[in-house]
């Protein structure tokens, strides 16, 4: 490999604007398969509390004045940059022990994960920059007082704390909802695997995308920037629950609140279905799934399987086939391409599993590889931390603790035997909270009652069957739609999850007044506040000249039997209720023959619809529509439009408004009432 | 008064399925007027361990076998148990120092909130036992693996440790949403008033609706029960802050990520409008409301109003109308009806406020009141906890911090001065965060920009003017369906905010897998399972037959340029786009006329509709309804409506069911996508 990589390759730290070297000595970065030096890394003389002052006083301001939008297509051109130009990450990523499979998930897989909430930004989130939360709370009978809850962003800045197993995914899948909820970050990687950190944020700023202090990065020690947060920041940590736990308890951040997350290594289970003996597909998937999670990154991952749960009758054939698999498990310099797993991130990361095996093996024996003498294609034998697979088997977990409680941060898992469905949740529950949790089963039965035990215990849960054997995105792959974190020793911390990371980096207010207050704080029309009827359709106003309020109140139009009955016919909608006045009257809701609802709408549309071209595009679909009371033959339909909620879009020409449409009767009872949804031009 | 409350009424503690009496001296509690004895207190020899075990191997399983419908009539039950016996917890009331309105808040408050779950349960939540959270996420291109994120209840207890000051509503609010989400609760009162909150529980347990198990209480100290948390369990703390962090950061807590939610006293700002100058309403309502929050419970409520900013020119002006008003309220025993004021909890408690206020009149001058010598009308002068309202006065706030973080908990606050909008945004957040800020103002520019600047320091913001004046619930009062809670020096937590408290009861978890094991593990049926297509019309199933999969595939129905031209003149709905093949044209999303959305729904109701009486009852509404490809002349519909969810009701002989609809073209692409809600039958 030609990397750049060598002692004198110091790492720096961008801190207030600015690419700085530590003033210290440093700590030497060695090459995980050579043990030569890669790099010095070293944060002396960085001014912590000035980097957090920096990023609160021009990051945080810059990303508000962005809309939701605007920041999601800046997190899309951040990810385009990156993908074009990942080649040299992968040169980067060898180094620290990484396959290019091991690579492709920390690479291809940040970049991606910030690219999902490029786009889910934009077509999740309004293109606004304060964020509904949930309906309006009318709070009195005269509509003179509501409330609607509101996020918007905290002022302060989020630190994020990473692990050194995936220094360009864990770096990316936190920046990326804390950029998007407008909140600047300081990213703070594990030291030994920091050089493809900083390699990432270099080319991150070097796009000018960012605004300035919006990602500033600490190299080496994170100093006394702890003692600076207050109630407006945040705190991540991803790493081992000692650490985080040390962490959480700074008194900094117990004296102001501040939001402290954290995603810690647990001992993660797979459990192979009652269902699912030997001849099945669920058995061999379920061994091919434990073989790939306990050496894909050398098993240095959060969500690898620790714990491979098998019902007794098929523990040994399990033991054989996951024996046969993992030795066939090539290890050596990842950049050999005939190496299917590299060696550990450091020495010590390998003393430290080499231990942790001891502690296992007074509970489980050790069924397949040796932990002292590893078997090597390539690579530097006594400076390089390889280790070979490790698979031990606990027979009798009665009284067991070590194996749920001993994590061995590598290529190592046990297999356990249990009996029935209860002990299989229970021998998993022992974990106390993982990230994640598969199941191997073609069952729905089984399935149903496994899920309804481990939910509590566990962030994730992958069902793994024959269906799904191709599609499926397996065990250890936390997804940017799905949470990715779990109870209890996992850290009791959520992260991703689509739209819900970004909430993490806001703040929820109730925000009550009277409706017309309402309107004017959060941008949308709420309920019981003034409409702006004037000579104009609002069909007719581009989004230039739309405003929030505008609102159409039509004329009055009969329902006659006949339009019930030719609608009937028309459409071929003879419900009972329609055409039958007797049946009709004995259904609990009406009192003799009533108007289809579609009718209500279709009607209600012909009332509200100005016909010539204008700047309405389409109506693209209906929300939340209810019928309210019935409508009779000779009942008369009137209904109000109003411009409840407008959208431009960044890169069309035109964008969505939303109308809150209100149909009554001639007493005035809301018959309908629903959200109609169009295309509006800009101009 | 004639009270059952006296030196040798030992308050009991509830654990493990009995009344119990501590086995020490205990602590005497004493009547905050007179000074009296009122009760002993004394937690000593009770297994605090053993109640949390109880409240596991019990309360949780029997909960948790209930659907929320079924939990939230049990709410329902107790609320109006409780409500039917109110009047014995008013006497029991007024020995903690309350009017009969600070009663009101505590009582009547707290029983109406359970009711209001109760209420929201069954209209908000699935009568089921899983809750789905968000929609389902198809993850692979060919629909064979999805995911769902899912929430279950939490299987530990919830720690609930309260405040003296609403010993009866502290605890409701609490225990509804935990309650309601399947977990059981074990209740810690301040010691304090902790004989109202056993009698609240006493009645509570007297019902026999509650499973054994389901509610505990501890009367007196907590012990060693924090020691024994898991992972499974929450604990939730209202009270001082500087308690709250001690017990955040309890080793048990730390090592097994136990949910910790804390809310903490803050001082809350009350802000005067520019606008608003003495000659308008909202002065008056500003003058009214921080009169009323400094007095109600005698001041002692974390949501009171400690500062309040108004605009520089109007400081003499509030000072004067706000002493003349506090000069008014009559101080004394509570019992007497001459008394507006009642005295604070204990002598202790107004040591501890005449502390605060000497070190608040370090930065400002007390312009109302004296804090050592009380003016009364009626009690105990010497035993008695009296104190009259104090106002204080900070005319130059620059550089002051005491009137931002001291808080005299009691009938005290600090008018401070402001200039500029951004210095009163800047002053409020120097609170650190609070619970609540109230502004006054008739300016939506002014409430826009405050609002902005104040969100990320507050849950809730009350914007209070001439419209809301009579219906406003008030600056002081949190409501079960608004968020309570607030960043920082509030504490970081979050209660209420209606069905959202009772997600801190769960765990959410991902589940990914074939639709079909999803649908087995969720019971609502999602996109891409099999569907079940039988001899009958689903319509002709009544929910005791009816299964989800339940689906009718329809005949297909051409749509004619015929029906289109009929559909707009008979609606009325003649939209150029449907009428003018060339304007059609012209639309970005159209290659020329295009059938109307309404018509493409009426017709499709035509085609899944089963005309004759039966089961199903009504079409009650619409949801999330997209037209997803233009429908042209000469398209044929097809569609396939298949029972996607079901929730019968507890209390009608009727239920909800959710069919998810699914219209395509002869080209099978889908032109329109929704559910029908539909009432059907259970037999």
């Amino acid at each position: 490999m030609n990397t750049p990589l060598s002692e004198s390759h110091r790492i720096e730290s961008y801190a207030c604007g600015e690419w700085i070297q530590g003033t210290g000595k440093g700590k030497v970065l060695l090459d995980a398969s050579s043990g030569e030096p890669v790099a010095t890394i070293d944060s002396t003389g960085l001014n912590f509390k000035a980097m957090l002052e920096y990023g609160r006083a021009h990051g945080g301001p810059a990303l508000r004045a962005m809309s939701f939008h605007q920041r999601a297509l800046m997190l899309k051109a951040l990810g385009q940059a990156l993908m074009a130009d990942k080649e040299s990450l992968y040169e980067f990523s060898t180094a620290t022990g990484a396959t290019r499979t091991d690579s492709w998930i920390d690479i291809d897989g940040g970049i991606s994960t910030m690219l999902s909430y490029g786009s889910k930004g934009r077509r999740e989130l309004p293109n606004t920059r304060v964020l509904l939360d949930g309906a309006p709370e009318p709070l009195s009978k005269d509509s003179s007082f509501s409330a609607q809850h509101i996020l918007t962003p905290l002022e302060g800045v989020a630190i994020h704390i990473n692990a050194f197993n995936f220094p360009c995914w864990g770096m990316l899948e936190k920046l990326a909802p804390t950029l998007l909820a407008g909140m600047p970050a300081i990213i703070k990687p594990a030291s030994q695997t920091a050089y493809l950190t900083e390699r990432v944020v270099r080319m991150i700023i070097d796009t000018g995308v960012l605004p300035e202090g919006a990602l500033q990065l600490v190299s080496g020690s994170v100093g006394d920037m702890l003692d600076h947060v207050t109630a407006q920041d945040v705190v991540t940590f991803t790493g081992s629950a000692s650490t985080g736990q040390m962490l959480r308890v700074h008194p900094a951040i117990i004296s102001h609140s501040t939001r402290f997350t954290m995603e810690a290594d647990s001992l993660n289970a797979a459990i192979l279905g009652l269902d699912a003996g030997p001849d099945t597909p669920e058995f061999d998937l379920f061994v091919r799934e434990v073989a790939r999670e306990m050496t894909a990154k050398a098993g240095q991952k959060c969500t690898a399987i620790r714990r491979a749960l098998v019902p007794r009758p098929y523990a040994d054939a399990v033991i054989s086939a996951l024996s046969a698999r993992l030795n066939k498990i090539t290890v050596g310099n990842p950049a050999d391409e005939a190496v299917r797993m590299g060696p550990l991130a450091s020495l010590d990361q390998r003393r430290e599993v080499q231990e942790r095996i001891q502690e296992l093996s007074v509970e489980a024996k050790i069924v397949a590889g040796n932990p002292e003498s590893p078997t090597i294609v390539s690579g530097d034998a006594q400076k390089g931390a390889f280790i070979n697979p490790i698979l031990l088997y606990c027979e009798q977990p009665e009284g067991c603790k070590a194996i749920h409680e001993v994590e061995a941060f590598g290529p190592v898992a046990t297999v356990i035997a249990y009996d029935t469905i209860e002990e299989a949740i229970h021998l998993t529950s022992l974990g106390g909270g993982s990230l994640v949790a598969s199941v191997f089963t073609d069952s729905g039965d089984f399935a149903h009652e496994v899920v309804a035990g481990l939910a509590p215990w566990h962030g994730r849960i992958m069902l793994g069957n024959r269906q799904s054997a191709k599609s499926s995105t397996g065990h250890g792959s936390p997804l940017p739609m799905l949470t990715h974190g779990g109870p209890g020793r996992a850290g009791g911390g959520e992260e991703l999850g689509g739209i819900r990371a970004v909430k993490h980096y806001m703040q929820r207010s109730a925000v009550q007044g009277t409706p017309t207050l309402l309107t004017a704080v959060t941008g949308r029309w709420t309920t019981g506040a003034p409409v702006k009827v004037g000579d104009v359709h609002p069909f007719r106003k581009s989004l230039a000249t739309l405003e929030i309020g505008d609102t159409v109140v039509t004329a009055a139009r009969k329902i006659t039997l006949e339009d019930i009955e030719h609608f009937a016919e028309f459409t071929g909608d003879t419900f009972y209720a329609h055409m039958d006045e007797a049946a009709a009257k004995e259904n609990p809701f009406f009192d003799g023959r009533v108007a289809h609802g579609y009718l209500i709408v279709s009607f209600a549309a012909g009332l509200f619809v100005d016909p010539a071209p204008g700047p309405v595009l389409a109506n693209y679909g209906v929300d939340n529509l209810r019928f309210l009371t019935p409508v009779y033959p000779e009942d008369a339909l009137q209904l109000s439009l109003t411009c409840k909620e407008i959208n431009p879009r960044e890169t069309d020409d035109y964008g969505e408004v939303r109308w809150d449409c209100t149909v009554i009767n001639q007493e005035a009872a809301v018959v309908a009432q629903y959200d109609v949804l169009t295309m509006v031009a800009k101009t």
